[in-house]
């Protein structure tokens, strides 16, 4: 196929008799298209579901083509894939048998009447089951919808390629069992009874896009509730990644973070996290900002300083983290010579790196490379190698540590997908649970 | 090794010191154990875990080796496992990358930033989740612990095993994404509540060891509030296999099911079910017996007739299946000439398949081969292949036909492990659900 065209999927139900594919094809190539693999998905008594993939000039040649399937009877396009869609097509991820059960004495071993014994020694011994069946090692990965990444509450299950995402990287980074649990309710008191009940299963909770302000109680609440660890990603695995930045950056412009005054422009779930983890780190002064008078009061719950003027805060601080959300919220002219600034909002930051730079500051980044599959594959996989039952701040700050200490200098963090940051990381956290049990 | 000793796996905690593995290697000889396998399991910064095979004369030099173990300064036996607790060692599922995350392109296309298309798209069309999530292809498999296998209630955590199992099941023979959830509840209410909150992320919720009565409530209110096909398996997916066995016995003996009396003794959560089921069937006169008033009742408001002394259900049936798990209870001299006798509790029957044979009866088994194994995966994956949103009757007896179908002549069920029967079976429910919809 040449270059430079429009590469589509589609997701054809053809009907189970010979001639249909026939049929199809005809009706592609008098409009235009060019076929090129035909993949069968399913076979059914009455429909074949089939994908076949089309080369066509532009958008106006993909829609003849499509009302033209559409238009023979029993034929019906069903879903039209460009690349990024097809990688998600039949879900990311699947639970996979460990072992094949092959012959009746494999079903006898795995399931009944053998499994009975392995049942009677976990009734006998509860931890048992942290040996014997896959608990130990398994997170739900739990929304309800509400903040599905910046597009806001479209529902669980809009939400749920993120979750299977998450469930991906889980297993290839760090081999974790991540089970996605999409909830029907954005109700707090629902959403703590509801993990509360299947928590079982599982030995670690993954909080994930829940929106705020109700992620701040259904965070402590399970995790006062719970005697296993509970983490909102969006609060604190973004936190240890942006610290882990924080300090790189502090690392190349030579500036001392514990004792230099940071500033975080935005209190929303991710921000507050930040200032905590900030003061968590040591940072002996940390200033916020928010149009919010709530999230303003909440930092200063926790000790931070808040801040009521933009202009204020970029006067008085050292290093200025940004996660609003608004491109361009950052003048020039406010920038401080020295300054460390991290506009950290994608996919357009509150203040270009370039532009930054050139009105003074001695090392500015966005968040492009700021993502948080640093962060929550090594910290889960630290909390379980420890059996810890919770994952407190000295925890993530080793973590934040971890993530650093594998940057390449002039780095802001490392390469996401390099397993031996993730094995670090779990390291640290194992390490920081065990000194605090 | 040599043939006729004990093989036992010991999973060992070992300080990560050079030395370690020599002294629990002597401490096993001194004891006189051979050493087999030595696996690592985990190395971490203080312990690591390994697991040893060893082979020993009996049990009590087993004590002896794990004693001098336990001796050791910082050294722990964790398990000791058989050959069938081995098999359960971990954990029998994973949640599995369906594929490989290796560069920032992948990465790009899997999470973020391409995965925000792929919520727009479900955001704008929710249906299209069944084609770019696994949500189409998953089954919650739910249990509260109270009924696992015939151990009673021993809670949903030691019930994992069988959880665990059937999930490996479903992967195996057809393909479908189990879900073990295990539920911190055994209030109907609660059950039915938390069933529902989680239910977005699901096509198919599959009731698991849930005792009686109260799986009869939970199961009737999750069918009527949830638009997904909810199943108890061990009410329906036993009666779908009970009954295919049945449709054996009377092809062995000649008898026109349809026609004959059937009796059923035992009319708990199993036994009422296979009475409803013969109903569906055609069978138009189902007799059943149980010491329960209540569950009486219950026969007679499905349209059954209950009978109160098993001696008279034994004289009026052609056919008598007995699901109760009480050895012996039924007597030789109440055995009619010509009877067919399926008495299939485990690993006991009522009565031996030998003595009715001997006292007259035309064919006789017992419930070794008929295991529900060969029911719900192939019913499952016939559900979802027709996206039907509910499991009814025709559906399951169009199961159990097919069953029959795959069964050889003599025989009382085909080979669970035999992947025709679970296509067969798949495509007959399918079948039927496009038929009633």
């Amino acid at each position: 196929m040449a270059y430079n065209k429009l590469i589509r999927t589609l997701m054809i139900e053809i009907p189970s008799v010979p001639g249909s594919l026939g049929k199809v094809a005809t009706a592609i190539g008098l409009s235009g298209g060019d076929i090129g693999e035909v993949e069968t998905i399913k076979v059914g008594p009455a429909y074949t579901q089939r994908n076949i993939t089309v080369q066509v000039e532009n958008e106006e040649q993909l829609v003849k083509i499509i009302q033209s399937i559409n238009t023979l009877e029993g034929f019906r396009v069903q879903a039209v894939s460009d690349e990024v869609l097809r990688a998600h097509e039949g879900g990311k991820v699947h639970m996979k048998s460990k072992m094949p059960i092959q012959s009746l004495a494999d079903l006898s071993r795995v399931y009944t009447p053998g499994v009975a014994d392995v049942c009677k020694v976990i009734e006998a011994e509860p931890e048992k089951a942290k040996i014997y069946t896959n608990i130990g090692n398994s997170v739900a990965i739990v929304t309800d919808g509400t903040a599905i990444l910046g597009l806001g509450d479209i529902g669980p299950v809009a939400g749920m390629p993120v979750m299977e995402g998450k469930s991906a990287l889980f297993d290839q980074l760090v081999g974790i069992n991540g089970i996605p649990i999409l909830l029907d309710t954005k109700n707090p008191d629902e959403i703590v009874e509801t993990v509360k009940r299947i928590a079982p299963g599982f030995s670690g909770i993954l909080l994930e896009d829940i929106g705020s302000p109700h992620c701040f109680e259904v965070e402590e609440r399970l995790k006062a509730e719970l005697d296993i660890p509970v983490m909102h990603d969006d609060q604190h695995g973004t936190a240890v990644v942006t610290l882990a930045a924080v300090i790189s950056a502090c690392k190349s412009a030579g500036v001392d973070l514990k004792e230099a005054t940071v500033g975080q422009i935005g209190l929303g779930a991710a921000g507050l996290a930040i200032c905590r983890m900030l003061m968590a780190y040591g940072a002996k002064s940390v200033l916020g900002a928010d149009r919010s008078l709530e999230a303003k009061e909440r930092l200063e719950n926790y000790g931070g300083t808040p801040v009521d003027e933009l202009e204020e805060l970029m006067e008085r601080c050292d290093i200025v983290i940004a996660t609003t959300g608004v491109q361009g919220l950052i003048k020039k002219e406010w920038v401080q010579k020295g300054q460390i600034i991290l506009a950290l909002s994608n996919p357009k930051p509150e203040i270009e790196s370039a532009d930054a730079l050139a009105a003074g500051a001695a090392y500015a980044a966005d968040g492009r490379s700021v993502n948080n599959v640093l962060g929550f594959p090594g910290i889960f996989r630290g909390v379980l190698n420890a059996q810890s039952n919770k994952v407190t701040h000295p925890m993530l700050v080793a973590a934040a540590e971890a993530i650093a200490s594998c940057t390449k200098a002039g780095d802001l963090v490392p390469q996401p997908l390099d397993r031996m940051v993730h094995e670090r990381v779990a390291e640290a956290v194992e390490k920081a649970a065990n000194a605090t049990e």
